[in-house]
């Protein structure tokens, strides 16, 4: 029986915290808030947002919600990015992407400010996560995953982590934040031979494939700490499942994220963390 | 007895390709050219500059010293820093660091164009190096690695890299540049237990510790292909070394660079490259 990392631990701890910190920012004059700048009405997009009010409300974060329609001009988008931008009142600002097609999306990303990403989206952001310096933030996901080791006192320094993954949200992120808490990263990916071998080799694997039900009890042994970043909707089964077969995973290894209730809801908390973090700037 | 990988031959190959570029950049009208940003007689500095001035002579390239005497004042240094930024004629620039005391360093290095940052030190060349994406250029050493890995067609596909070292100038790059070549990389650091068994796992070792002579037998075996990142002078030898005893080295592995003559020299000609490359951009 595998102790499960749940995500909810994890979130109560960081809104206590930030609860605070928020009342300490207010006391100091500064109202925290994040601007959510969304084109169009997608689902997926909505359903982030509501849980990102929902996150901001629990701690007192204040959130404008920039809704642009989805024929939206490219020069009115601009404009109002650079309004966010330039707005002081404005800390943090979440920008939905993709965006329209008519829409430049490698121009908006990188307009950002680094200061305001708290989604971790622009190359400067990613540039601080390299070079361990904070010139944005990080991608939300990656430093979840990280707030759940670091929340369950999972050691890293000296451990070997395997990376299955290497995307800019997650995969490559991570392996570098584990690497500056002093870890021995492998990152694996889809041209790696012999997986398997890999994360048997390590004390912790952080599983980002993108593949749902991917990892087995073959990838696995006894002693290991498991975050499982994907989630899916498994059709045959009828409900969300991550990268990991974790009726397989969890009877071997010492600690698991569950799927749901693990990384997922954590990152909402990150984002919100981040746009306390770019507020308290603002009083130094 | 291993195949010694030396820079010499991958020097001479590029510098044929460079000067064959240079000649059609000229027949545009584009004079590829490199400034040194200079500041005091540092002999470090100046031993790298004839060097580099040397590798683009011998291909066409100009090069434009612009030499500050040590007590230059801050606003002066960033005068004649963007000065090369905006001089269109100006395709890298080279900016010898540390800068002394005075002079914002930390400044410096980011106010120097992306684009014309061919010694890649700045963050959007990081971020570049981590995204793989051209925002600027890698740092010389890590690609002058990769160079040498390239010349003598040693595949990296699918095959396990350990990485020696987590420095922003050669261990961090060339991990990322080695995986987006579908490498499976460990980078092993100071905090890493047991490195040996996870370099004898690899089938490439690249030692950039910065200890020299540190890597001995017990962390090879045959088959493998050694990349000596180091460089230091050995006062009881009285010669060159590298990180790595390559007396016992040698007689075990399939490949490795000597030192002196291996990844050193290669380190100016990827300079030079950078140059061509930024001044190629300018006719597109």
């Amino acid at each position: 029986m595998a102790k499960l990392l749940k995500g909810k631990e994890v979130v109560d701890a960081l809104n206590i915290k930030m609860a605070n910190q928020v009342e300490v920012l207010k006391a100091k004059g500064v109202n925290p808030t994040l601007a959510i700048l969304r084109v169009g009405e997608r689902a997926d997009d909505l359903s982030y947002e509501r849980g990102a009010i929902k996150r901001c409300e629990q701690v007192g974060v204040t959130v404008r919600v920039e809704a642009l329609p989805e024929d939206v001009s490219e020069e009115a988008f601009f404009e109002k990015l650079n309004e966010l931008n330039e707005d002081d009142s404005v800390h943090g600002i979440l920008m939905f992407r993709p965006l329209p097609k008519h829409i430049d999306g490698e121009k908006a990303r990188n307009m950002l400010k680094a200061e305001k990403d708290v989604d971790g989206c622009t190359d400067l952001s990613l540039a601080g996560v390299f070079t361990n310096t904070n010139l944005g933030f990080a991608p939300c996901t990656a430093e979840a995953a990280m707030e759940i080791l670091k929340h369950y006192e999972i050691p890293l320094s000296g451990k070997k982590v395997a990376v299955i993954g290497r995307s800019l949200v997650i995969g490559r992120p991570v392996a570098m934040m584990l690497m500056h808490e002093n870890a021995t990263v492998t990152i694996c990916h889809t041209r790696t031979v012999d997986i398997p071998s890999i994360t048997k080799d390590a004390d912790i694997v952080v599983v980002a494939s993108g593949q749902m039900e991917s990892i087995g009890k073959e990838y696995l042994r006894e002693g290991q700490t498991v975050i499982d970043v994907g989630i899916s909707w498994n059709d045959e089964k009828g409900k969300l499942c991550g990268d990991v077969k974790f009726d397989e995973a969890e009877p071997i290894v010492d600690a698991i994220t569950p799927v749901p209730g693990g990384v997922g809801g954590v990152t909402t908390s990150i984002l919100v963390k981040h746009v306390v973090e770019a507020a308290a700037k603002k009083t130094v």
